[in-house]
């Protein structure tokens, strides 16, 4: 907590000191939703309460340009520091306002979370907007972040919507997610593909994030609980397997963070690091998966990635999580 | 050589298969300009003098945009992929038309470098354009990047350069490294710093890439030569030394590819890899400041870099080298 500027500090080193004041809207955001969801869903805790507030003040008063867009990033005093070219930002905003509307009543919250969905949605074909760097038309692609945030957001929001948007927007991220980004062989998710649902030949299409996808998976076998659809269930849980068993490295153990489709070398030299996060999502949609299905296997692999998560990630000396590991762990 | 739509292939596997067919303006250009160089100053081998014309032909058709500014990605077919967001495109091009038009006499490719040097002097105070992502005035700062290709750029178009626009260039760029960007204790170049030259404590100013600072190092050891200015060659080989130091991982040997200025974790994941390019700049910058100064802990460097590249970096199966190498090596 900055109680000098407001907001929060993000950067600390290993025993705690802050390292860079820098605020990044993404992790106050998320900050801000963290510490009001534990308020609106575990124990009516004042300190909670006021953490919340305390960082949704700074984001209502530095976070966004005129136009209602949020930043990426902020110096320590709140002066913009990182154009909005990113609609995370806006996304993880919207979720956190949404969050303190519902924890305090409060009229300004709720018109921000309302406000900056409605500016997601308005936005969502060319996110990057005048930041895009890809030229239109040669290559056109639609990606997994996309529908898959959208649903997410939406379903935070659900108590704010209208049931015709909502129900709108979660069925065409379903949609787009199931039939146009899975592919229905290898049931693995592209990370783009071309808007028919063709898997290109290019580094874009042919990359793949396991982590991705299977976050992306119990996205949406939640929402197929809330429908009733155990079809959509069943086909993600497939996913999830598949996803894993095609980026599981069966030499040192652990997730690879990026592959290459077809096996060649992906652009990013970190490929081959394990992630925290991971591990967490995986270990969140076996689990889920296990208790929607009851299949067997989402148990095998949910014990054997909590063995790898919880034997390497926990760094012994803090009790903090190591952010990334090599290959070898 | 793709035969079919011209250019250049630069994503091969391992036994040499193309796997990936588009076309990135920076290893096109400097295939020309590699070609063509050797031409001009090796030996006059016709077949080199094609396989530069071959890549000139493709990328004067497709590689600019109409202002003339070089776009960074094309497709197979020269179709435009990626916006032209990025000056080193307009660099590497600038180079390869000048040795191109010196190998065979063409009006229309020294007018294609003419043309490009000018707009890169034009462009240099914001090379990115509309796609910069900083916020204007926040917090303004200088990159090494910068002084050191347009320095380069320079040398390299010298013959048809008048010599007032080449030593008002190089002069800046110099002078802006050795004044500005240069840490006058601990010799260590910084990646940005504002524009009076104070570091600033944030991710992007606390950022060295010792490779990088090295390479600058000896693009000025060349420049200093030339300008029969001894006082900078040994300013600049002492700045090689004092980066080798702090860049060398004296556990597993190589040179970090990210480091922070401060002991902090970098950003970017890939920090501790060891990176080709890194160890073949050390061996150039050494072994020109042993030339140049003599002095012998230049040579103790060098043979030092120089086992663990040729001990690491050669894959022994194809005779090819290893890109990058994880940490241990």
């Amino acid at each position: 907590m900055d109680h000098t500027c407001g907001g929060y500090f993000t950067c600390l080193d290993r025993d705690g000191t802050v390292f860079d004041t820098d605020k990044f809207v993404w992790l106050q955001a998320r900050q801000v939703w963290m510490f009001s969801m534990l308020y609106n869903e575990l124990e009516k805790r004042k300190s909670w309460l006021k953490m919340a507030r305390h960082g949704a003040q700074f984001l209502r008063g530095h976070g966004m340009d005129e136009d209602g867009n949020w930043y990426f990033a902020l110096a320590r005093d709140g002066r913009p520091l990182v154009q909005p070219y990113n609609i995370f930002s806006d996304c993880f905003a919207a979720m956190a306002f949404g969050q303190v509307a519902l924890a305090t009543g409060d009229a300004d919250s709720y018109e921000i979370a309302e406000r900056t969905y409605r500016n997601i949605l308005r936005r969502k074909d060319n996110p990057k907007g005048k930041y895009n760097k890809a030229v239109p038309g040669t290559r056109p692609m639609i990606s997994l972040a996309l529908p898959m945030i959208l649903a997410n957001v939406s379903l935070e929001l659900e108590w704010m919507l209208d049931a015709d948007t909502l129900d709108r927007t979660v069925s065409a991220s379903l949609d787009e997610i199931f039939s146009l980004l899975l592919d229905p062989e290898r049931k693995l998710f592209y990370e783009q593909v071309a808007p028919d649902g063709t898997p290109l030949d290019c580094f874009d299409s042919r990359l793949i994030l396991p982590g991705h996808g299977i976050e992306a998976m119990w996205f949406f076998m939640d929402i197929a609980e809330r429908r009733k659809d155990p079809a959509t269930v069943a086909k993600a849980v497939d996913a999830v397997l598949h996803t894993l068993d095609f980026g599981w490295d069966r030499k040192y153990g652990g997730i690879f963070y990026y592959l290459d489709a077809h096996g060649h070398p992906p652009q990013k030299l970190e490929w081959d690091q394990k992630l925290w996060w991971v591990h967490i999502e995986t270990l969140v949609a076996l689990i889920m998966g296990y208790r929607l299905t009851g299949r067997e296997d989402c148990w095998a692999w949910y014990e054997k990635v909590h063995d790898y998560t919880w034997q390497r990630f926990p760094d012994p000396e803090t009790g903090e999580w190591f952010g990334y590991l090599n290959r070898r762990g």
